[in-house]
C-alpha cells in the first residue's frame, strides 16, 4: 500500500501555490502559478530519484529506470493546471499519486523491469487555451505543434510564447517517446461512485466531445431608441440557441449532455445592443452516432434561429475527441487490483475528457477514479476525503506495479 | 446663422482624441481620453472668452455674461463622453454647438440679459460605470453624491477615486446652480427624422427607462461529467429571460422596448457551467404605466423562470427615469425657430435618456434633435452630414438667444 498520509500532505502543499478565493486553485496553463507548481513537483521528483525531460510542449516525464534496458516505460500522470476558479484534486491527484506511488517503490525496495515514468501534461483544462488535452493532443498526433503553438487565451495571447515566457519550454520532439502503457488516476467529477457508495471507478470508457465556438453577429445599437422591429439582436439568437442547445440533449438522454460555460458580449455596454456574441457550446456524448447527430441538430438550428432574427451566425470547432474504449486487459488489471485490495468497485464511464484519452491512440491505457463531494468538480468547493484518496492511489499503484512487471 | 464649417471642424478635432477601431470614439468616462478631450474643450472655451466652473462631479460649466447682473444663466449643452465603441456625434454634437452658438454671438456682437453656460455634463453614457446621466442626476438631487462616487466599473475602480486620478474634480458644490432654462442639442439616434425626411426634431417628450441588473446564481459544475438532471443552470435561466424580455416588450407595443447589452458569466470558462451570470435589462418606454407594469411583469417572470430551475435570482435597479414632458413654451420656441429658418421639423419623443431629462427636473427644459443616418448610435459606424449638423445648430442659436434674452 501506499502512503495516503504523504500523498495528502502532498496535495495539501501544491493547493498553497495559485490558491483560488474561495478554497481552491487558480493555477491556470503557462502562467506564473502553473510554473511555481512545477518548480515543486520538479523538486520532489528530484529527492525520489526521477530524471526529467521536457518536451516542446512542455509536457514534464521524469523517470524511474527499470532492470531491462530494451523494456519501454509505463507512463503514469496527469495534470497540474487548473481552472480559473477550479479544485484541488482535479488532475493534481494523478500527478502527485503516480510519484506517491514511486515514493513507496522506492521505501519498499521495489524494482520494476519496465521503467516508470511520472507524466505531468500540460494544458489539460483547456479554460486558458482551447482545446483541452492539448499537450497529450500533439503528443499522439491529433494536432499538429504549430496549430497548439497558435492558439491564443482571451487577452490574445498564444500558447507558444506563454510557455517561452515561463521558461519550460523543453527539447524533446513531441511525440518521441513510446509507450509501454498509459494509467491515469483521477477524481470522477460527477456524482455516480458517490451516490452508489463504491470507493473506486473502473473506468471502461471516455464520452466523446465537441466543443462548438459560435460567433453572432447582430447590429450594435441603441437599446432606447432602436425600435423592436428594426433590431437585430444578436443577444437574442444566443438565447434561443441556449434553450436549443438544452432541448437536443434531453432529446438524446440517457447517455448526452450539452451547455454553454464561456460567453462573450461585445462592446458589452449597458445601452448598446450587441454587435457580437461569442460563446462555446459543450455537447458529450459516450455515443458517437448521438454525438454526431446532436452536432448536426445544434448547427443546423442554430443557422435558422439567427436567420429568423437577421443575424449571422458562424461556427467553429475548437475542440473534439470521440468516444474513448480503455484497453481491456489495464482494465481488468484495475478492476482485479480493486477487488485484490478490497475496495468496492464499480465500472464506470468516464464524464470528463481526459489525457489518458489521447494516449489511449498510441499505447494501451486505462484510469482508475475516486468519488468526489457531491460530484463537484470545475468549481472551487471540489472535496475529496483523505481515504478515497489513498484507496484510488492503492489500486494505481498496484495496477503499475503489475503492468511494469516486477 | 451660425458657422456651420467651423462646427464640423471642431467635432472632427475631438474626434481625433480616443480614436475608435472602427471610425469613431473610445472616451470612455474618466479615462485619459475623457481628460485630453475636456482640455481641448476648455482650450476651445478660454479661446471664445467662457470662464470655468467645475463641480465636485467634474461637470464643465463654461460662462458668457450676460448683461443683466440678476439674471440666472441659460444652460446649453450636452456631454463629451463616449460608449466605449461609439460614434463621433453622440453628445459631442451638443457640447461643440453650444460652444459655436457664443462663438456666432462673439462674431455677430450679440449679447443677452442672462448669462449663457456652455455645458458638459460628466458621464452621460453610463457606459463604464451605472447609472446613465449621473452627474446631471447629482444635480437634480437624484442621487447622492455618495452614491455617485461609490459606483464602480468592470474592475472595480470607482467614480470618486478615477475623478481624482485624471484631476478633473471641481470644487463646487453639485447643484448649486440655479438656471433660467436649459437646452440641449442631440442627434436622433433612432430612425424616425430620416425616415419622415425632417431636419429637425422637437422634443416634446423623453421616454423613462429601468436598468435591471440581474444576479443569478446556478452551482459551477464540470460541464462533461455533471448530468443534466444535476445542473442548477443560470445560463439557462438566463437565455429563458432574455427571451421573456422581449415578449414583454413585443407585448407592450407600440411604445416600448425592451433588451440586454451587458453580460457576464463567471468563471467564463467553456468547460465550467457558470456559478454566476450576471447581465442588465434596458427597458423604455413614453408611457409610465407601461414601463412600470413591463417592469413587474419581468421582475416577476424572472423570478419564476429562476425558480423553476433551481436557479437563485436577485435584482438590482442601476438605472432609472420616468417619462419626461418638456417645458412648452421652450418647446413652442424651438417649434418656431426651425419654422423662421425654414427647416422641415416634425414634434418626437425621445427614445434614449439626456441629461436635459433630470435638468427638466430643477429648470424649464428641452432639446433638439437631428436625423441620423440608418438611426444608427451607440455604434462607431454612427453618422450625419453636415447640412444636417448646422440646421439643429441654428434652431438651437435662435431659441437660446430667445430664452437669453437680447
Ligand atoms: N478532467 C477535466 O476536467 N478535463 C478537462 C477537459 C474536459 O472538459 O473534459
Ligand atoms: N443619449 C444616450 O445615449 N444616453 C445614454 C443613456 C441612454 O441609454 O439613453
Amino acid at each position: 500500500r501506499i502512503n495516503g498520509v504523504r500523498l495528502w500532505d502532498s496535495l495539501m502543499e501544491m493547493a498553497k501555490i495559485g490558491p483560488g478565493i474561495a478554497g481552491g486553485n487558480n493555477r491556470q496553463t503557462l502562467t506564473d502559478e502553473d510554473s511555481e507548481g512545477r518548480h515543486l513537483f520538479k523538486r520532489w521528483c528530484d529527492e525520489a530519484g526521477l530524471t526529467m525531460g521536457v518536451d516542446q510542449m512542455g509536457s514534464m516525464f521524469m523517470t524511474r529506470p527499470g532492470t531491462d534496458p530494451d523494456a519501454l516505460p509505463v507512463y503514469v500522470g496527469s495534470h497540474l493546471d487548473t481552472q480559473p476558479t477550479g479544485g484541488k484534486y482535479d488532475g493534481v491527484l494523478g500527478v502527485l499519486a503516480a510519484l506517491e506511488i514511486v515514493r513507496s517503490m522506492n521505501d519498499l525496495g521495489i524494482k520494476t523491469k519496465h521503467p516508470i515514468v511520472v507524466t505531468n501534461w500540460a494544458n489539460e483544462e483547456g479554460a486558458r487555451f482551447a482545446p483541452a488535452m492539448m499537450a497529450s493532443g500533439v503528443f499522439a498526433g491529433v494536432h499538429s505543434q504549430e496549430y497548439a503553438y497558435g492558439r491564443t487565451d482571451q487577452e490574445g495571447l498564444s500558447y507558444g510564447d506563454e510557455l517561452v515566457r515561463i521558461g519550460w519550454r523543453g527539447d524533446e520532439e513531441v511525440g518521441a517517446r513510446k509507450m509501454h502503457a498509459y494509467l491515469e488516476y483521477h477524481i470522477e467529477q460527477g456524482p455516480i461512485l458517490e451516490a452508489e457508495n463504491k470507493k473506486i471507478g473502473v473506468v471502461t470508457h471516455g464520452q466523446g466531445l465537441w466543443w462548438l465556438e459560435f460567433t453572432l453577429t447582430g447590429k450594435e445599437a441603441h437599446t432606447g431608441s432602436t425600435p423592436m422591429a428594426m433590431r437585430v439582436n444578436a443577444g437574442l439568437a444566443m438565447a434561443r440557441i441556449l434553450e436549443m442547445v438544452q432541448a437536443v440533449a434531453m432529446d438524446h438522454q440517457p447517455g448526452a449532455v450539452g451547455g454553454v460555460g464561456q460567453m462573450k458580449f461585445s462592446p458589452n455596454s449597458r445601452n448598446v445592443l450587441p454587435g457580437t456574441v461569442v460563446f462555446t457550446v459543450d455537447i458529450r456524448s459516450p455515443d458517437l452516432d448521438k454525438l454526431t447527430n446532436m452536432r448536426e441538430q445544434i448547427e443546423t438550428q442554430a443557422a435558422q434561429i439567427a436567420d429568423a432574427l437577421g443575424v449571422g451566425c458562424s461556427v467553429e470547432a475548437v475542440g473534439h475527441f470521440d468516444p474513448v474504449e480503455f484497453d481491456s486487459t489495464l482494465v481488468s488489471r484495475v478492476r482485479s487490483a480493486a477487488e485484490k485490495l478490497g475496495y468496492s468497485h464499480m465500472d464506470i464511464i468516464s464524464g470528463a475528457g481526459h489525457d489518458a484519452c489521447w494516449a489511449n491512440k498510441v499505447a494501451p491505457s486505462t484510469m482508475v477514479m475516486c468519488p468526489c463531494v457531491g460530484g463537484l468538480s470545475h468549481n472551487e468547493a471540489e472535496d475529496i476525503s483523505q481515504e478515497w484518496a489513498t484507496a484510488g492511489a492503492d489500486v494505481l499503484f498496484h495496477a503499475v506495479v503489475e503492468t511494469a512487471e516486477i
